[in-house]
């Protein structure tokens, strides 16, 4: 059922150290960032031969990614996002199965402009696990 | 200067529930079981088709995935695994910038059979980074 690591989400407390460290340490392709204020993130990709790091930074007070950095001020890997062909056939099979998707229930638009959902970590070692229909 | 991701790692609590829930609920295709005595831990490689998941579940007492339970009982994203040309200059480079390399900063041969070295996650946004010579 799951497709392709459509990316890796790394929350990061100061986002230009983190743009620059991956452009000029690492020496990876680094794009602009992106404000998402229906998800309460900045965003940056850095586009990898066959996949991409998303770096989150938080963008205003109710940001999803301010209680992520309480907990790890050091910034930290957020969430895995695997592409999917039909998120709601996805949804229906992994809640059969007795996974818990996080809100409503209903797929939101994501970064990518493409419907996503998110499913508990609980359920998934740990792991906050994002769907993504391509 | 790095490629591709070569694998995102997930340490696990119970690696039969994780090769079953990535295998029937989200339908990966999910390799066997491999011990490796000198890193610690068994490996799952999960193939999906532009790179690899690898569940981590700690082998022996000493195991460096203990810890990480024990801080995240119920798992958690590990690392994640950055191709190099050339792992050497790639740590010379990175030392240069003030990255620190952990052990004694010589490449070890990872589970893949190349030579392998982690980055201190505090230099990295609180990711454990792992680059691995292709």
């Amino acid at each position: 059922m799951i497709g392709r690591l459509n990316h890796v989400a790394i929350a990061v407390p100061d986002l230009d150290a983190a743009v620059a460290q991956y452009r000029d340490a690492l020496g990876a392709t680094v794009g602009a960032p992106q404000d998402e204020p229906d998800h309460g993130v900045t965003v940056v990709f850095i586009d990898l031969p066959n996949t991409k790091i998303e770096l989150l930074y938080p963008l205003g007070e109710n940001s999803p990614i301010l209680g992520f950095l309480e907990k790890n001020p050091a910034g930290g890997i957020h969430h895995v996002c695997y592409e999917v062909e039909d998120i709601l056939a996805a949804r229906d099979r992994l809640q059969t199965q007795g996974a818990r998707v996080l809100g409503n229930g209903e797929p939101k638009i994501g970064a990518h402009g493409k419907p996503v959902l998110f499913l508990h970590p609980k359920d998934f070692n740990g792991c906050l696990v994002e769907l993504e229909e391509v």
